[in-house]
């Protein structure tokens, strides 16, 4: 085993217990932890020998934590903009996925789609999608943390809804060993999932300890035709089905209304905000100042790359933080601290992860990225905090560990396998783009052909 | 003076006439103009003694055009987020400009945020400012296109009105020669400036023939004042003063109604919408869907820094394409290819310059910006016009032409004397944060000190 190393920005950003940053702070990391949080001078007597990586100008924060994505939906990043909710979803989406959806195209995506998160910083995510043994191997090749979740559907004319809970256990069996790995139940939304298979997930999530996802009141309609159909709310189903507690994420929570947010917060349920893709399907404004002052969890998602398109943390939390403003009317809303606190100890927590990662303290997994902040687009800095939510861009990312170890260099993963696994990949992109480009032709948006 | 040369990117996305994306195009550019479009092959027949420069994985574009910023604010960036409006201004922006404001500061801080635009971008901004003359000195040491607009503002205990247009338009003078620099009328807002003096400027502008910028209607409050104290919404109270037209540039217009519009669109006026300040400052959602609804000219403005606190435009332009549909309800508000064209041509357009900027049309200015969509985070492309605007940020902007010459490659200023000037001011960077620190301790949140 390598020996311990300090490094030395000069600030860090803890986000917990201290909000703020600490300024000529460092971090000494060993066999993958966090050993030591001090100012540089007592950390360097109290670990004569460990290697020194100073980090000028920069500011090191715990790696983001991602709580909600379909990653192997990048290889439709861009295959349908700018489309009404249901011409996407009837026209767009499914049909893509109908036709490609394969072990092959579930590697391929979450892999590029992972590769595309570390190297922005983001060292741990929750993913939501089929084939889950893939997802989890894209996972471990490409070295990010991640929480599979193989969504459960009870579709007509789809795969049934019991064979895909078995995929979703048995990769959850296959990968117990992995340190970096973690599973979660993922029942897809309510209007997809019934009574008697939620009540069940509901009780599996409890007895196995693991996170239960679903995407709840994304849009207007879905709580009207709820309402209609079960003379409930779905937050209120849900609460009756047994599924809200503090396992439970509740996914995008656009259209929350009072009751709906004293439920999860009385439950202590967290929610996934998803701002860019809430928008982008024009789903509607989160109420996340009410669920902040509810006591709710919120974590930050950036959704799959077909409806954000990126899946860049620094930009999703930038957003949420200047949206949860607009959409309240209170400039003090989701100020800088609770936007970063979301996107590392919020998502964490909500996956039940928190005792290990999500901040920089003591005994921690040394999950780390560090943001250079003395470039002249950067310049002056007041408050490294609100400069990192606010002015830095993932341009800014100068280094990301997880681990302890270095895995990526201003956006480049540094670090094999993944780095190789990344250039096969590569090569395969114009074949996956070929073929999604033919199931969509026939529609009028402009499509690039070879 | 050099040799013709033609750029060869993948895609070339005109803007005007053409929406769309050119696969295999180019453009050929001489003495600082855009010469040709073309496919390759064609262009490289045409203009056989021509340098070749392949952008490969590139899209190359119009510069953006920064409809709305306070440049010199960027001395401010981060010295006063998360607080509510009037705190802001009242507490720490007026106290930092009362104290601070100088040629020097004014120099300093344009020079910095004419930098960032420059390397992110932005080959023209439209500036609202004091000592407007340093402005410009700025604008032409750092080789950005620019629209000086000197503040005018009839305050109480502030510098007189007449002293502040006898600046604007000595400047105006002083630079007549200057091919990249124009100037305009800048009215701080409706309830700063009082009937006789906006007579005065609309009939300057007239005139003269310069554009007329004015924030307008940024805030429900100022609108229930107006309305107390003339009878009359501000955007009506303009139309009667002979102000609106389509010179004018209204700035922010979030809280606008149904007649406000009709004013704006059958005066033949446009907004500088500023999605990321009016959120960051919780002054609401902009009405963008109408307006283009309307037929009302819409342009896109980072704002200053003290209230972005980036100068991006193509995060601005990814957020006003994204929050218009959020906005609206409607996935289909401000696509992709509306979005790009408010923040090229609309600017310039607004701006009353789009017959030399704003689109890759012969015998316009070579002012461009190529965009590397061939990288792992930005794969696959499916259409290179919405990966430009939902994926690419600026980490991707991989150079920046003006007027045909190359002035900044991956972020980073390339010529002289820009870049020198740059590190001239980044040596007093660390003075000027030290100088506004001191002006606003005694308030309770986080500074950092050396």
């Amino acid at each position: 085993m390598a020996s311990n190393t300090l490094l030395l920005p000069d600030w860090v950003i803890p986000v917990a217990p201290s909000q703020g940053a600490l300024p000529g702070h460092g971090v000494a990391v060993g066999r993958g932890r966090i050993l030591d949080l001090a100012p540089h001078a007592e950390l360097r007597a109290r670990h004569p020998d460990a290697q020194v990586r100073p980090l000028p100008g920069c500011a090191l924060l715990p790696g983001f934590v991602n709580l909600h994505t379909h990653a192997a939906m990048s290889l439709l990043r861009g295959a349908g903009d700018d489309l009404p909710l249901m011409t996407w979803l009837r026209e767009r989406i499914w049909p893509l996925e109908s036709r490609l959806l394969s072990p092959d195209f579930v590697y391929d995506g979450s892999a590029l789609a992972f590769a595309e998160m570390l190297a922005g910083g983001t060292t741990c995510c929750a993913d939501m999608y089929f084939h889950p043994d893939d997802v989890a191997r894209a996972a471990l090749s490409i070295g990010i943390r991640a929480v599979v979740g193989g969504s459960v559907f009870e579709m007509p004319g789809g795969p049934s809804a019991e064979s895909l809970l078995s995929q979703a256990l048995a990769a959850h069996e296959k990968y117990r060993g992995e340190p970096g790995l973690r599973f979660m139940l993922a029942p897809h939304a309510p209007y997809t999932v019934g009574d008697d298979m939620l009540r069940r997930l509901a009780a599996m999530a409890e007895e196995a300890d693991l996170p239960i996802a679903i995407h709840l009141q994304e849009t207007q309609q879905e709580v009207e035709e709820a309402v209609v159909s079960s003379g409930m709310r779905p937050t209120e189903r849900l609460a009756g089905l047994g599924l809200l507690s503090p396992r439970l994420i509740a996914v995008h929570g656009v259209h929350l209304d009072a009751m709906d947010i004293e439920l999860l917060a009385s439950h202590g349920a967290s929610v996934a905000h998803c701002p860019a893709s809430n928008l982008k399907l024009a789903s509607g404004l989160a109420p996340v100042a009410q669920l902040q002052a509810a006591g709710v969890n919120v974590g930050i998602g950036t959704d799959g790359a077909a409806s954000n398109n990126r899946l860049d943390m620094l930009s999703e939390l930038r957003l949420a933080a200047l949206l949860a403003k607009g959409a309240s009317g209170d400039a003090c809303a989701l100020p800088a601290h609770r936007a970063l606190y979301a996107a590392t100890l919020g998502g964490a927590k909500a996956l039940g992860w928190d005792g290990e990662i999500g901040s920089i303290e003591t005994g921690k997994c040394a999950d780390l990225v560090a943001i250079k902040l003395d470039s002249a687009r950067l310049s002056p800095v007041f408050d490294p905090v609100s400069h990192v939510v606010y002015a830095a861009g993932r341009e800014d990312i100068d280094e990301v560990w997880v681990n302890g170890e270095s895995v990526a260099k201003k956006l480049q993963l540094t670090k094999s396998p993944s780095k190789s696994d990344l250039e096969r990949i590569m090569s395969r992109i114009s074949q996956w783009r070929l073929r999604a480009s033919g199931v969509i032709s026939g529609t009028n948006t402009y499509f690039y052909q070879e």
